[in-house]
């Protein structure tokens, strides 16, 4: 999880300690690493989670991660075509907009 | 399918024939047949995005349905546990909530 | 006006004195009134947004309004299955079940 | 509606098929066209649910087109004026400088 | 905050224990007690925080809270009258539907 | 509020004058001036929501004008970080990063 605690640390460390601590320790340091549920199915309901807010800004630095963490790009483009008829058109116009262009440039967060 | 299909037209199939039609061939009958993705991983986004969207009138039928698609109790309170972090905390205890009460009546859909 | 006046006034009227006000003068009082758009299509407008929103305390009440602001019935239908697509079929679902109880239940709100 | 199609296609043809072939049949070709809800009351209710939604990336597709589908500039301003009161103001804001681009660029959508 | 803490308890202890460890350590033990803000403060963005997204099943028990925390009658009511402007005149109604009856009937959570 | 009015009016003042009519003697010359809460908690609340409601277009301007209106950039962290709770991780993350770019540049929206 190297990476993720080093985004949230270079991005707003020394601004905001408090949440940078509480996203790498809890959220990225605990949650995501519980047994209880798959690194890929984590990244399922994160991704389903920002398409269904339309949290635009968050997106693509969670679909990337979702290829890491074992999701294909043909199961995210079933899992956005399957959401549009929950979330509504535009969001999934979004994210598959974002998802070409992250598979596209081959892209990856690291 | 059958049961989707005759909830649909059993609540408003006379009313709104147009978007039964719709809820039954294409919603139900087309994309959540669809070879692509799991039905207990299509369960998965829509619980998902029901819970991102505080859709509670809707939450409890398909939460039912996840159970039914093969999502133990303990993925379905270990998803809404990491959710927290993303639709915040009214969301989730508002899912705990009614998936602790279809757990503990032994309730289906069926 | 008068119903919708002695609606908030009845409600909150001493509780919120300034809420209520801005509603009866300011929102029925004088942008309901305006002539740039027909109270038909306000009323369409507003049972949109509070569909797209899930409203679900207030969208009676602008369902009932649009019937006597001169919207049909079958307009309404068709109306929230256009939506579907835009805000997500639980949206839908809440609201074309609100719609037909009204309409089975031949209620306005005068 | 071939602009609407070719739209799509261009966008994520290869992409998303699936989910291409049920925006162009269905919802544009299907939906759209039928005749229960004149283009011009779809296209005001597929901006509302936009400027509810806050849904910034489409929205100036739907602007454009309601304009093309008889909503005159002076309708939309006046709707966006009702909608600040449901929607929020934020949402309005959004939606009105939008739209003063749109017009004072000349722009459509063809 | 043994109240609070003994209210996520009771709910959901036994079926989402990982759930009401962060309720009760992260949230409440930790994030609320934190000196950078006020009681009365984290109340109030609390408070908005709910009526901005229409989280009505937590709302009763933060506007209880709130007034438990400081905050008056009286600046409740001014800000949902403030807020109906940036989050729309439903969640307001909404709001001051619930704090009217919280108040009337002189409940706390306690 | 000089500054506040002429910003609604320059962008928008000929486009849309019963928009900016509100904004400018409903919104910031009545409602913003009331007594019954101080400047620094609208701006408080006012933040909150556009956070919240993931407003990121009006942010800025909220964030700056916080500021002016006393409250501390170590009270807009700490608020921040408490809601990340409430509105879920994303608006925490994209609210905290506009912050401190606000900080660092220095600016202010006089």
């Amino acid at each position: 999880m190297a990476e993720a605690l080093s985004a949230a640390q270079k991005a707003i460390g020394d601004f905001a300690p408090k949440l940078v601590e509480l996203t790498d320790e809890v959220l990225f340091g605990d949650i995501w690493e519980r047994p209880g549920l798959s690194k890929r199915d984590r990244s399922l309901i994160t991704v389903t989670t920002l398409v269904a807010l339309y949290r635009t800004d968050q997106l693509g630095f969670h679909l990337r991660r979702a290829l890491e963490n074992g999701l294909s790009k043909d199961e995210l483009i079933e899992a956005v075509t399957h959401m549009a008829f929950y979330t509504g058109w535009p969001n999934a116009m979004t994210a598959i907009t974002q998802l070409k262009d992250i598979v596209n440039s081959g892209e990856t967060h690291r």
